[in-house]
């Protein structure tokens, strides 16, 4: 029996390891090292990397692209930084911590997400990491920054913050939670399957089910953020539906969302048919996802 | 006689055109596509891709690089805006007009910002813009990276932000100028060079010419806030000193800014000695920089 929970616990230990030998020596001034640390460390559940690690040997990899996958975890982590400003969410919690900006202040936030976001591409540069082919980093270079850049996710969160408060519609909530979540992790997956060499047909069925999973991921989010509880979420209940958010439930309802998720990960597992049995652990993951909220 | 004016506007020429081609589609929601836009074409003099270019051609480079050197403009527009910001110097002019956030408001400023500056890494890691190699791409994207990231521009910013208003010190200053200003430009002939494929010789020659023009120019900057006139800065005179900023001036007095200024100029000449009549371009920038202030 494949055990998620263990696959995941050492992925997870090799990304926080990493994370921990990055910053050598210290940034200056240190208030910027403190901020970028508090942030990388703050209990994240390392999905995107892990998700590429299980991709990359899903697809026959056999090196240790730790760093490489670490790089989207940093791009992940600025994202939540910015997200939470003021300006943006006004987020006081995440993960059930003081968010960035509430214990370094705005102007060191700011630039907390922006460091991260440029030492991403910075280790995805540095073909020493696991001696991979430059053409391949190039790839997963343009990417994760298509999936993060203004066709992706930040003009997924600048929709989501011009369209708060506003009458929810199927487009919007789409094009939100497609280029806000969905891309990143599918390029996360996509750029496991690039980094193995694997070939065209495989990169666009693991891309598939990345961006189920993706959509699904969020959707379930939404779901949560009406039946979860405060401790699981590490932020308050209800707090999408206070903001006047897009969500799925507030389009479609709490049942059809849940239908939706529910097929969106079986076309995600669909789409891993050609695969054997090292696809096991991205199979494992899309079960999980949905079993948050049943 | 070489036209410096001439050969400056022919490659601005080419950035502007680049910048007017590149987002297309339009980019969603459309308020995004007009922050971007609007601090892009807010005038900018474009003396870093007009650089990159320059390097790239005094080490015998013969494609048109011009995406390759207006992502450098990418990011330094993202570093503009997000500098303007109120928790950063919350300045309300920049080139004579309403900086970004005045504009379109905070939050769609700073995703304008990180938008920018990973679409700059988006057009670095496309080998198709001038049929280059992908492991000199790699190296550029390295170097950019490195030069933007918290062991350089983000650090440099980060440092002046907590250094306002305190007693200046010559380590400090130095710290400021060298990782927020000086750092991007030397990267920024750097990369001419590596697309051209320079020599280690050459590629450190290089480096040097753009870490000493960069501290020269933004030491005359220093300067200029309390000579310039507000016409030409594009904001008001003695800002800096307003704002207790850290500047050569306040650490060296005027005089003694100037020469250091001169000196930087003529090591910069001097790292080109061994270049032939194609660093021309370089060598005209170098004297027009310290024309600035005479």
């Amino acid at each position: 029996m494949f055990d998620l929970k263990k696959y995941i616990a050492e992925k997870k230990e090799k990304v926080e390891e990493f994370i921990k030998s990055y910053f050598n020596p210290s940034i200056k001034p240190s208030i910027l090292h403190d901020s970028v640390f508090y942030s990388l460390t703050a209990g994240g559940k390392r999905l995107r990397p892990v998700l590429c690690i299980a991709s990359y040997e899903a697809c026959g990899g056999k090196k240790d692209i730790t760093p490489y996958a670490t790089a989207i975890e940093f791009i992940h982590t600025y994202s939540l930084i910015h997200d939470d400003l003021p300006s943006m969410d006004n987020d006081d919690l995440r993960r059930g911590k003081p968010t960035n900006h509430k214990v370094f202040g705005e102007g060191i936030a700011i630039l907390a997400g922006d460091g991260l976001l440029t030492e991403a591409f910075r280790i995805l540069s540095n073909p020493e990491y696991a001696d991979v082919e430059p053409l391949n980093l190039i790839k997963v270079i343009y990417e994760l920054s298509s999936s993060a850049g203004v066709y992706g996710m930040v003009g997924g969160q600048a929709m989501d913050l011009i369209s708060e408060g506003k009458e929810p519609d199927r487009e919007t909530v789409e094009f939100i939670h497609l280029n806000k979540t969905a891309k990143l992790i599918s390029a996360s997956v996509k750029s496991g399957a690039i980094l193995a060499s694997a070939d065209d047909e495989k990169i666009k069925r693991i891309e598939k089910y990345g961006l189920s999973i993706g959509l699904a991921f969020q959707i379930i989010d939404d779901i949560l953020d009406i039946e979860g509880c405060t401790e699981e979420m590490g932020k308050p209940k209800g707090s999408d539906i206070e903001k006047g958010k897009m969500t799925y439930p507030r389009v479609y309802g709490i049942a059809e969302s849940k239908k939706k998720a529910k097929k969106l990960i079986d076309e995600a597992l669909d789409a891993l048919l050609t695969f054997d049995h090292k696809a096991e652990p991205l199979r494992e993951i899309a079960r999980y996802i949905i079993k948050r909220t049943s």
